[in-house]
């Protein structure tokens, strides 16, 4: 087999971290001799072993002189964890491929230059872009310690999100809802508009099965949110924010109810997105998918706070001059001053299709 | 080489035919003899030589015992043009492979018959489903005496056809624009409504090098065409055709202009496409693209005369509560009530994406 079909199975590995490991990155490993697998493994948790110590308890034959396959750079910094590296040369692996590089600064191109000092032979940048990609949120967070934001919506083919009754229930088809739920499962928050709880009273949990909850935000800016909502009446099982602009009258029952407020910088009357991400960062999110509505996820975007968009389209068609749209607000001028995503990727899930991309930087507004 | 193989290169042959030979249907022909192409052919224009005689006429040694591919059953008729059973036969070709049967009730399954019974061993079904999406036109203009409407817009990611302010240029890039023009090169007309001619002034003419130009209908029930506008200025170069309910003061100029008026039934105040369909089925128009806007194209919808949607889209976003999105009107009420696109078929044409599909009846309404 080669390097690349081995890296494959260790990327496989990784993403069985996803959900749990925040704000680790996921990490896959594999080590082989002979042309056969005698040890595999994954970083399962955040402040538990990294993928390679795993692989290397795993090897069911003496690990000397195998090739240990790796998704990210092995540490070589004493975190919660001693570093990787000594373990690579204790159990005098020969050859060791990397995917990633780490990004961290504690490691960044360190951990591979001990291996290369103590003869190991180290093969960098194999699958490297699906190896970066999986970690995208964790790159992203250790850099600028603000988190990883998805913008994702689903809409009719002719760019509906609802009917102009309302009705929404559904735009996709169950493959692609089942989709969205291992989106929540795989980011750390979710943040919506108060609009949003308003207009439909979500409960913004993963339904997936083993799944696991996101935070749930809400911006609401005056502290609209009601008591009786469903995410406040859940919000003493699943962590609730309501990111808003002061204190007022409502904000006593919402906290005795288990919602926390957590006040943001004013800019043009209502949270200032930049700074919300950077107080949500300071927490320890490192991502928050953006579900609605269109006017939150219109600031977000000029607030240039977005980093990547999902769209699942369906081939139906509603119509409606005054159905909903998932992007509102004032809009972009023209079509060269809208924002165009990059590394486009797009997906069948059943009769639906998602598009994805990445938005390039702030747009000039 | 495969069966399979010799019929998609008679269906690229046949798909030379585009735009030169409606009403007919577009037909590809390979003979081939010892595993080496002999002659081939395909029906290059209305009126002139069939597929499977400019294969035989082309053929570089004798076809005496060749097998003859052909994408559609050849005709056991008297047309424009003698049956090509007779050729075949005449030719004494040993095998036929057939890709679509001919649904014209003059033909259907007689001439595979016919030769069958004469001795030659005939195939059927080969790339069935592409040969009989090549002439998607011919089979329902020949079954429905109406013609084949298609709907295409361009949007966004985020479901606009421009931004708030109306700019609109460009919504895609150049790959897909070119195959815009390829459509309107394939189909015989192109609908637009009289909002859009009074708004942005169109030429809806074919841009492609060596393309041809549709009729232009405008679907103007009370005649509101400027004379000063681009179509009628060129109305005596390219067919253009004004659909509307009654002859008003302004008939005499557009008349004079070299417009055309098309009197149509009058349905809740505006012309009935459904009649309209009718009469231009009558006059040989055997297709239909409707560019827009979105009242018409949602009226289409509703009247159950659209067959196909096209739907170009680019991924940026735009934003903008009042943008304009493709698709207006009532709108269905709820999302069950939304027309659902069958055989949807996803291409990638540069940065953008094609998402086509084929409307599966009248939606109730």
């Amino acid at each position: 087999m080669q390097d690349t079909q081995w890296m494959a199975r260790a990327l496989s590995l990784a993403k069985r971290g996803m959900g749990r490991v925040s704000p680790n990155p996921m990490v896959g490993c594999v080590i082989v001799k002979d042309g056969r697998v005698i040890g595999e493994g994954w970083h399962q948790k955040c402040g538990s072993l990294h993928a390679e110590r795993n692989a290397l308890a795993a090897c069911t034959q003496d690990p000397a002189g195998a090739t240990l396959y790796v998704t990210l750079e092995p540490c070589c910094h004493w975190g919660r964890t001693p570093p990787c590296t000594d373990a690579i040369l204790e159990h005098k692996i020969a050859r060791v491929v990397v995917g990633s590089m780490d990004p961290n600064p504690l490691v960044a191109g360190k951990g591979v230059q001990i291996l290369r000092d103590r003869g190991v032979e180290v093969e960098t940048g194999v699958l490297q872009e699906e190896c970066d990609r999986c970690n995208e949120v964790f790159f992203h967070y250790i850099q600028t310690k603000t988190p990883f934001v998805v913008f994702k919506y689903a809409m009719t083919l002719d760019g509906k999100i609802a009917a102009y009754t309302g009705h929404s229930r559904w735009v996709t088809g169950e493959t692609a809802r089942a989709h969205v739920h291992e989106t929540r499962n795989w980011l750390s928050a979710i943040l919506v508009g108060v609009g949003t709880v308003l207009a439909d009273d979500p409960l913004l949990t993963c339904r997936m099965e083993g799944g696991r909850n996101p935070v749930r935000i809400v911006c609401d800016s005056r502290l609209r949110t009601p008591v009786s909502s469903q995410l406040i009446r859940t919000a003493k099982e699943v962590p609730t924010l309501l990111a808003a602009v002061e204190k007022n009258e409502n904000a006593g029952a919402l906290e005795a109810a288990g919602a926390e407020i957590v006040l943001c910088k004013e800019k043009e009357g209502r949270v200032d997105l930049a700074d919300l991400m950077v107080r949500l960062g300071a927490r320890g999110i490192d991502s928050v998918l953006v579900e609605g509505g269109g006017e939150l996820a219109f600031s977000a975007l000029e607030a240039g706070v977005v980093q990547k968009v999902q769209a699942y389209i369906a081939p139906k068609l509603v119509g409606g001059k005054t159905a909903k749209t998932p992007l509102g607000g004032a809009g972009f001028p023209t079509m060269d001053r809208a924002v165009r995503l990059r590394d486009v990727a797009v997906t069948r899930l059943g009769e639906d299709i998602l598009m994805e991309g990445y938005v390039p930087c702030l747009p000039e507004s």
